[in-house]
């Protein structure tokens, strides 16, 4: 990998154990302020919303609505382009929260521009796995 | 919108147009050739495809494994920064298939990039829409 693929990565792992310690300065901290309204964030099922304060508010709520959680991350990969970097992963999230069922696994593409203070989310899209559906 | 957003709308209704017609040649223009590793596709519960060649052969299998299909595309937002352009949508679906059940939604971000011969589509990640989650 190269240097900058490695920070994407770094930044990617940085967005999760945002969510995982549900630090929602940790997660403000992730996401671009450079141009908030490029800011888009689509949830597992949601439809996608847009501007940097209302995915804030949906992580501060998807935060405070869940308990303990974790992800292993697999099947990650990081493309850098110039200043932007995509990065594709399978969240396999276990939880602690009977409401939830415990475990299962999601995908998600999450775009990164690079900026002064380091590379920055400004897209996140989660969607369910269906393993039957895997080609 | 801006000239930009309008070519990056007009290459996102291309995307949809070509599945709709079930163009195989047409779909390969759309997407990007420059960085054919870089390209990922997340057909909505499958996991991500990676590189033109699984990508483009995905499209194909997909295509002739559908019938009769339409794209109503709704809240379609595109957010151009340098060369790299960003698209949030949600996919409202006609089918002639009983087996799909004949309509339903999807959203969708799709990321395209600035070439020679215009905006290429390098990342297609649909999900699933349960409309009991929209915020």
């Amino acid at each position: 990998m190269t240097v900058d693929a490695l920070d994407v990565e770094a930044a990617n792992a940085a967005f999760y154990l945002s969510f995982e310690q549900a630090d929602v300065d940790a997660m403000a901290a992730v996401w671009d302020d450079e141009q908030p309204d490029a800011l888009s964030c689509t949830h597992p099922g949601w439809a996608p919303l847009h501007g940097r304060s209302r995915v804030l508010r949906s992580w501060s709520a998807v935060m405070a609505g869940t308990g303990s959680i974790q992800f292993v991350l697999t099947d990650v990969r990081v493309f850098v382009e110039g200043d932007t970097a995509v990065v594709t992963c399978t969240e396999n999230v276990l939880t602690g929260s009977i409401a939830s069922g415990g475990a299962g696994a999601a995908v998600a593409t999450n775009v990164f521009r690079r900026r002064e203070d380091g590379w920055k989310l400004q897209v996140h899209h989660a969607g369910p796995l269906l393993p039957e559906l895997e080609a």
